[in-house]
C-alpha cells in the first residue's frame, strides 16, 4: 500500500512539460496517469501531447476484453481475474466503461466496491469511463485509457463493457483477445446483444455455474456450427467454452489458461497483428473525425468564412448538402 | 385510398433525373417520397441531389415533437394526435425513431399496427426508422425524413422519439414544439431519462389518465419550480402540464390547442427561428463530420498517400495525434 509520503510525492505541479507528465506515466505514476486518462476524457489539447510521447511505449500488454450482457457478472468475474493475474505475478490495469443504458447503472457502484477491494495493491488500476454522449467519442476516450495503462507498465489491460450496443462491440474490439460472458438461460440476452458480438468472441463463458441449466447451457453452445471453428485470419480457431462460478472464484485459472492459449495462437497466426492495425486504423479515424467537428464548430464563431457560411445556411440561403460538397471538395485536395 | 390505377402510376423508373424525382415529392408523390427516405437511409448519393432540390421548399410545416420514456404509450398519443389534426382538416406526416436499445423492440410492431390504421387515409404518411449503429447517423437520416415530408406539403410532421438517451434528444430537438410524456408514477422514469430531456420539453403531458395517481402527478409537477416558466428566447413560457388519456382520445384536443398556442408564441418571440436556425447548423455539422469519415474511409483503399499514411499508422511508425493534427492543418487550410 502507498504511504502517505509516497502519495505526497505523486502530487504533480500542472504546469510540467508534456515529456515530463509521459514520463511519469512510463514509471507507473497512478496519479500522472489518471490524470491524464481524465484529461483525455474531458478533451484538452494537453492530454494529446502526453498521449504522443507514450505512444511508442504502447503494445506490450496483453488486451483482454470482457463483455456480455447485463446481470452476467461480468464486473464479478473481472475481480476474479484480477485476482488470478496477480497471483501469476502479473500487473494489471482495468479500463471499465459504464453501459450507455440509464436503465442499468449497476455496473458504476460495483465498480466503486472493486476499486475499494484492490485499493492497497499498487500492481492494480481500476478506471471507469462513464458514457459520455457520443459513442465515437466514448471508444476514443477507452483507446486512449487503455493506451495509458499500456504506457504504464501493465502487464494485462482487461476492457470490461456492455455487449449490446454497437458503440460497445467497437470497445471491445480494442483488445486483442475477447471473452464473452454469459449465464445459463442465455437464449434472451443473446437476442437482446447487436450481432457482431458473437463473432468477435475468442473465449465463451458461462458464468454462475452453480446456476441450475449451467450444463446444459455449455452443452448447447457447445453444439452450435458457428462455435465450432472461427476464422482467425488465415487459420481457424477452436472457441473455448468455459464453466465460471467467479463469486466462488472457481474455473478463473482454467479461463487465464486459455486467454494465453489464444494469445499465443494470436501470435503465431499474425491474428494479434491484425487486430492490432485494425484497432490502430479505428482509432485513427475516430480521432480524425471527432477533431475536424469540434475544430469546425469551435471555427464557427471565430472564423469570418466559416461564421458567413454558417449564417447562409441558416437563412437556408444555401443548402447544407452544396455546403457539404463544396467543403469535402477542398478536404480532398487538401490530404491527397 | 389510392385506386390500383393510381398506385401503378405512382411506381418510379429509375433512370429519373434528380429534378423530376424531387418534383414528385413536392406533389406529394407517396411513393417516390418513401424511396427518397430509404436512399437516404442507406446513404446513397442520389438521395442528396434529391434532397438538395427540396431543401428550398422545406420550413412550412409545423415540426412537433412527441418524446418520453419507454411504456408511457406515445405510440398511441402519435396516433390520437393524428386523428385530432386530420379532425382539424390538416395534413400529417410522422418520422417514428425506433429506440436504440435493443430491451424494447415494441415500437417497431405498434408502428405496423398504426401504419395499418392510417393506410386508406392518403393524406398521413407515417415513415419509421430503425437505429442502425452510429446515432450522428440516425438524427441525420432523421432530418431528412421530416424535410421530405415538409417538402411533401404535410402541415404537421410529428417526430415521436423515446427520450432516454442523447441521441434520442438531439432528434426530438429536430421539432419546433417538443411533447414530453409521462405517466402516474413517473418519478422512475424521470430518473431514467438523460438530463436535457426535461429542459427541451415544451409541453408536458400526463398520459393514462385513468391510471391512479394522475392528478397527484400532475400537481406535482405543477409544483416544480422548473416549470414555472422556461426560457425560450429572450421570453419566459408557462410549460403547460396536461392529462391525456390517448387510448380513449381524451384531452387531445386540448393538446392540439396547446400546442398550436406553442407555435403561436414561438413565431412571435423568435423562438421558432432561433430553434430552426440551431437545426440547420447541428444538421450541417454531422452531415459534415459524417461525410469526412466516409470519404476519408474509402480513400484509405485507393488514394496511395492515405493508404501509406495508414500503413504508417498501423505499423506504429507514426502516431495517431501526429497524423491526425497534420491532416487537421492541411483541413483548417482548406475550409478558410
Amino acid at each position: 500500500m502507498a504511504s502517505e509520503q509516497q502519495i505526497k510525492e505523486q502530487v504533480q505541479p500542472f504546469d510540467q512539460s508534456s515529456k515530463d507528465r509521459a514520463e511519469q506515466v512510463l514509471a507507473g505514476n497512478v496519479r500522472a496517469a489518471s490524470r491524464l486518462i481524465t484529461e483525455a476524457q474531458n478533451g484538452h489539447a494537453a492530454a494529446r501531447d502526453v498521449l504522443t510521447y507514450l505512444y511508442p511505449h504502447c503494445g506490450q500488454a496483453h488486451l483482454i476484453g470482457v463483455t456480455g450482457p447485463p446481470g452476467v457478472g461480468k464486473s464479478t468475474l473481472v475481480s476474479a481475474l484480477i485476482c488470478e493475474l496477480r497471483r501469476r505475478e502479473m500487473t494489471v490495469g482495468v479500463v471499465a466503461v459504464d453501459p450507455s443504458s440509464p436503465f442499468s447503472g449497476g455496473a458504476v457502484l460495483g465498480d466503486r466496491d472493486r476499486m475499494e477491494g484492490f485499493s492497497r495493491d499498487r500492481d492494480v488500476f481500476i478506471r471507469s469511463l462513464a458514457s459520455r454522449g457520443a459513442s465515437g467519442g466514448l471508444c476514443a476516450v477507452a483507446n486512449d485509457a487503455v493506451d495509458v495503462l499500456d504506457a504504464m507498465g501493465k502487464d494485462v489491460v482487461l476492457i470490461e463493457t456492455v455487449g449490446v450496443g454497437q458503440s460497445e462491440v467497437e470497445i471491445a474490439q480494442i483488445a486483442n483477445t475477447v471473452i464473452l460472458t454469459l449465464v445459463p438461460g442465455y437464449g434472451d440476452s443473446l437476442q437482446a446483444m447487436k450481432a457482431g458480438v458473437m463473432e468477435i468472441a475468442d473465449i465463451l463463458v458461462v458464468n454462475k455455474a452453480d446456476t441450475p441449466g449451467a450444463d446444459g447451457a455449455v452443452n448447447d453452445l457447445r453444439s452450435m456450427d458457428y462455435y465450432q471453428a472461427v476464422p482467425r485470419g488465415d487459420e481457424m480457431w477452436q472457441v473455448p467454452i468455459l464453466k465460471t462460478n467467479a463469486r466462488r472464484g472457481e474455473g478463473v485459472d482454467e479461463l487465464v489458461s486459455e486467454v494465453f492459449r489464444q494469445i499465443e495462437f494470436a501470435g503465431k497466426t499474425g491474428w494479434k497483428e491484425a487486430r492490432q492495425k485494425a484497432r490502430r486504423t479505428r482509432q485513427f479515424v475516430d480521432m480524425l473525425t471527432s477533431r475536424i467537428r469540434s475544430d469546425f464548430t469551435d471555427s464557427m464563431d471565430k472564423d469570418v468564412r466559416v461564421t458567413a457560411l454558417i449564417q447562409k445556411i441558416e437563412s437556408m440561403e444555401t443548402d447544407p448538402y452544396t455546403a457539404c460538397a463544396e467543403i469535402l471538395e477542398k478536404f480532398r485536395a487538401a490530404y491527397k
